[in-house]
């Protein structure tokens, strides 16, 4: 992993944001910055230095996984710690009236941006950073595509587990059991999300965990699931159908497909996210289902589960190569189903790579 | 669940704490006050109303749950619902020259809190208000301790299945995938974290996740694990011995045995939680283990998996009947070994009740 390239990249950029030092405190930025995995740090970023400070728990796993940053063991907090190494090393920073600290605004708290000041001298402003960190992180080098191909893949396996177990009477949660205990003897460190499986009725909910429920004989089970893997996480949807399918279920079916189809035909370098989502829209607006449409089309999918980009009407940023996101229309009919069919992709000069290798014919099982 | 009771008691104490409203967005926090579970929500509380704002993915979710509260469905995220509502709804606050806002400074992002104070008119003065709902679930009401127990026996259960595993040449990761498999077997929603199975020289670390690494023919493995039924969270560690232990292993374990047993002692209601910190240490200095005891003797446990209390030498609560706390004191010698004993216990007038049953005997495998 290019650790010290990510920071220096980082570091270079701090003057043309107008930034002295750069705290960060989200942990997934932290690991993508410098690999530590544990779950308590805090790193400090110069244009000339890059300093990691955590609490002795955490002494022998940061000496072992950090690259390029100064480790520093605290005896308190580790923004404690940085508040500590900052007041002792104010040299170090040069001769200034003030020190422009930059902190993340979309992860600290309250709280921690109080007692942080308050631990700080005053010639320290801390002001809020836009998302430096995230932006870097939405464009996939190509260990990190490594590491997402495999974490896809070992997701995808799951599906078919899954096959293996979904029949009537059988409860929700039992699928998803199999499913996590596969996860984790193929070497999963844990799944990326807590695994919905959705049947019958509940199917017509979004984010429809895995219930005690049993699969009734018939209807739509909504599979939505994925692991952690080397860091990384997958996700994916699929729905197959218990039972034989209406006439109207194949076709809501098929209207989700073709809108998943069209919205993947859209992706290539350069087309903004929300042109991805109105493709997707429209094709369901055409059978009358686009108001049963109600999530946005997709996200980024990196060391989270949930990064940018995000792919919905209101946001503007633009696709470019590198970018792993997914595709994931839905359909919602209240009381009654849903449907949903999620890949995971990385976008392409000329268009998307799907990584996600499962069919999407509608299965009956 | 009195989920009314607690909405009441909470807005009986508004007016002492000289605010007009509180904004409730930690999750848990809402979970205890309504009985949402979904993930994202804001519960609005000023002394006669009671409002709680979420989206329009979880309206059958909200409508299912929620208990008390008027319930508001946004068109945007649950904070722009909530800086809406208290827009229109000025007027039944009363008329005041400000509207003293108390936000959960602990939970509240730097961002949200921005993009809060910009949403409200300035009216609505936004200040820290005390973890006020952390304070009201340190002590657990009958039900609570009902799910808590079922949750307890549960996680214990699971101590069994590892047991059955634990073997030299077996990753520990399989040790994990078996106890995972089990638990949502037995109707877990989740791990309440990621499980720890750290053998040999991994013992050393407090935090060993269960990795790759195969169970060595001699040595300590220490399992630190949990699940969530019933939205409560139970926690326990054992550490067993695989091969025939050393002289010093016995004599470790059986400090640590000494010290967890010597705190569990100490714990009943009006007792600081710093003495029963204490008491771990004292005996672990004895035996001149203390310097190798780098962590808190324990926490509180509910909702979430680490609350209010905490027992460490410089907090200064004491602790009350209702009270769920663990106790886990551990020696942990840098690429040697480690072992830790936890359990859960609830504060009595008198003394406490172990919740956790299994036996701290060393077992060899």
């Amino acid at each position: 992993m290019d650790h010290v390239g990510r920071q220096q990249r980082l570091q270079e950029g701090l003057s043309g944001q107008r930034l002295d030092l750069l705290l960060i405190t989200h942990l997934p930025n932290i690991r993508y910055l410098c690999g530590f995995s544990g779950s308590a740090a805090v790193l400090l970023l110069t244009e000339s230095q890059c300093v990691f400070l955590t609490d002795g728990r955490y002494s022998a796993q940061a000496h072992a996984e950090v690259q390029g940053a100064r480790i520093v063991i605290g005896r308190k907090s580790p923004l404690a710690a940085a508040a500590e190494y900052l007041r002792s090393n104010r040299r170090g920073l040069g001769r200034k009236a003030q020190f422009r600290t930059g902190i993340e605004g979309e992860h600290l708290t309250v709280a921690h941006r109080r007692q942080l000041a308050e631990m700080l001298p005053s010639k320290f402003r801390l002001q809020e950073a836009p998302p430096l960190v995230e932006q870097a992180r939405m464009v996939k080098d190509a260990d990190e595509l490594n590491l997402i191909r495999a974490a896809v893949v070992l997701g995808a396996s799951l599906f078919d587990v899954a096959l293996e177990v979904i029949r009537p009477g059988v409860r929700e949660t039992d699928v998803a059991a199999e499913m996590e205990y596969a996860a984790r003897k193929a070497g999963a460190s844990e799944m990326s999300f807590q695994t919905i499986v959705a049947s019958g009725e509940r199917s017509a909910l979004p984010h429809g965990r895995a219930s005690e429920a049993a699969i009734p004989a018939r209807g739509f089970v909504v599979c939505d699931f994925g692991v952690i893997l080397g860091g990384y996480c997958s996700d994916m949807t699929r729905t197959v159908h218990v039972g034989r399918p209406t006439r109207e279920a194949r076709q809501a079916y098929q209207a989700v497909r073709d809108a998943q189809q069209a919205a993947l035909a859209t992706v290539r370098s350069g087309v903004g996210v929300s042109e991805v989502d109105q493709a997707a829209r429209k094709l369901l607006q055409e059978q009358g289902l686009s108001k049963y449409f109600t999530h946005s089309t997709g996200h980024g999918v990196g060391l989270e589960i949930h990064e940018a980009p995000r792919l919905a009407a209101q946001q503007s940023e633009l696709l470019r190569p590198g970018m792993v996101i997914t595709i994931e229309p839905g359909v919602y009919i209240p009381r009654k189903w849903g449907v949903r069919i999620e890949d995971m992709v990385v976008v392409t000069e000329a268009g998307c790579e799907v990584l996600t290798p499962s069919s999407k014919e509608l299965i009956v099982v």
